[in-house]
């Protein structure tokens, strides 16, 4: 069949010029005369690439040079034990927002090394929004402070960031990365998987703060501790290659638009066509509280399970998939990351109008 | 150019047809209308490869029911940390039989949360030989019994496993997994980056005997716990999905091909190419004693460092690369797994046999 518009929450889908290439190349990578996957990470080839995804990502999200970039395995999974292991080493106190499922992970696995305050929450109304927060309740002398910058599942986002002052502000950045305007400085750790922005699982960026690395608790295992991987430039064990060489294609694509002012511009656009055909559908209703919504994660319900699973198969005939909403929410959920071209949303709000009209 | 005889130690020569066959699916899947690298790790489509992928490790090793699989990330040196928090229950303390770069770092992480007990060593030789063990000198109250199967830098495998009787025997496998028979009931826990006889890097996979899942200790992180991911079936989080896949590929190809039994003889026809000749030949030298000598991994010199360089320089205008020995034995080392043709062993030696002839 031919390519589909796939709305998966992630792993999500790619430029199809990034697979196009990559397939090219997967047998044997420019004049290397093997595949990268077959190359030694410690090779001049290999080097060159991670080199280059580095360059590509500091220049796309405008790092600082006192910010390390790292190149990891594990997951935001990983991330949860990795911040509380290396950042509580002075009051071992950190301060979260919960805004869903991913922050709930995040506090369970701090709380197990130290103590969680949590400053705020969104769970009474199914983390459909973001609270809003009274910067005289921070504690002054937390080790960080934690939040998830775009919540996959719910659909919302940070539109206005915690201001922290010398707390290092901590964002699992996981399904919002790239896909708009950044000022890095202003965090201590950012991280993200790479399934949603970025390229395949199985690879985790993290943006860290040079004065943030070097102080975990005793017990971290070696693997956990930033230094291990800033000192081995990603290099203390084998990284995962062929899912950074992806990365520096998508990264070479994402310039290549014109960056992630480009980007930017585009998500909002593809945001808007879908958020105005929800605020005028008398069918469909976003579930997100609007001065929250995310750019990436759209979910929608009509109000009945029988006509959802009925629109998810309508819409799937068209070739729109994956518009499952997770269960905690119900409905449909429509991912519309960088790689979602326009034409893919235009597609779904054709194909809810249509809908609408039968189902009056 | 054309593809060349690749003898990385790893990441590692991929058999062609599984590079073909990738490169071709790369773009789409079959009838899904997407890469792999786009799917949701929960679709049905993906659900259905890393069943396929367990089904047919468990059918290619022989895998008791009582054994778990895992497809994990980390690689080998996570794993370094994961046996001790996980198995350290009892006694806190393990025996370890020391042969290279790959053990010392099993050791210096074991250490951190136990007790090691380091049984033999042949560091005194460049860990050049497998150390004979004493019986009576195992601990008969250790928490595990730990090995490196094969010892990728030094060229010697394990041809005698140690009884360990009633203690559960650790193997770091990364380089030697489906390379020869094994008895999987010997071992408690077998693991093995993906890296040289599986797929592409980034990808681990742990075989481990039921009974030792569920002890942790409390300071692991969830991550770190194989508890977590045999009750999530590998899917706690995000797996890396596509070196999962290329896994599947890789186990295909081995079973087409007669399964292990037949790659075995395939691996001693190559591996006693090169080793017949390193024994006739005056001018290189195998630097592994001969009755542990690895089917995998092939150090060789010639003494002098300057010739060394010569010949690697030699061998790689003739398209075989990735010669160059590790530092710390110095000289030259051809890893032949699994998937290294026997034509490119072949090729190796009629190289080296025209460069003696033409450095005598």
């Amino acid at each position: 069949m031919a390519r589909v518009y796939n709305f998966s929450a992630g792993p999500a889908c790619l430029p199809e010029a990034v697979l196009e290439e990559a397939a090219n190349q997967l047998v044997e990578y420019q004049n290397e005369g093997m595949s990268v996957m077959e190359m030694s990470h410690r090779s001049k080839a290999f080097m060159a690439i991670i080199a280059e995804t580095e360059t590509l990502l500091r220049e796309l999200m405008n790092i600082p040079a006192n910010y390390k970039v790292l190149f990891l395995q594990g997951g935001a999974s990983s991330q949860f034990a990795m911040v509380p292991l290396n950042l509580f080493n002075k009051s071992k106190k950190c301060d979260l927002v919960h805004t869903g499922a991913w922050t709930k992970k995040a506090l369970q696995e701090a709380k197990r090394y130290g103590t969680v305050n949590v400053l705020a929450s969104s769970e009474d109304k199914t983390f459909s929004y973001i609270p809003k927060l009274d910067k005289s309740a921070f504690s002054s002398d937390a080790d960080y402070f934690y939040i998830c910058s775009n919540n996959t599942i719910y659909g919302t986002k940070y539109n206005v960031l915690p201001e922290t002052g010398n707390v290092p502000l901590v964002a699992d950045m996981s399904s919002n990365i790239l896909s708009e305007e950044l000022d890095v400085s202003k965090f201590g750790i950012i991280f993200a998987g790479a399934q949603k922005n970025i390229g395949p699982a199985g690879l985790t960026i993290v943006i860290i703060r040079e004065d943030l690395v070097g102080k975990a608790m005793d017990i971290t295992p070696t693997m956990f501790d930033y230094k291990t991987h800033v000192e081995g430039e990603s290099m203390f064990n084998t990284p995962p290659t062929y899912s950074i060489y992806i990365a520096k294609l998508v990264f070479e694509w994402l310039k290549e638009l014109g960056g992630i002012k480009a980007i930017e511009e585009i998500n909002k656009q593809k945001a808007n066509i879908l958020y105005d055909y929800l605020d005028e559908s008398v069918l469909f209703k976003g579930t997100a509280a609007k001065e929250d919504r995310s750019l990436m994660n759209v979910p929608f319900v009509t109000g009945d399970e029988e006509l959802d699973k009925k629109f998810i198969a309508a819409a799937e005939k068209e070739g729109l998939v994956t518009l499952k909403g997770h269960r905690s929410v119900g409905g449909m959920r429509a991912s519309i990351y960088n790689a979602m071209p326009v034409e893919g949303v235009k597609k779904l709000v054709a194909c809810m109008q249509k809908f609408e009209q039968e189902n009056k």
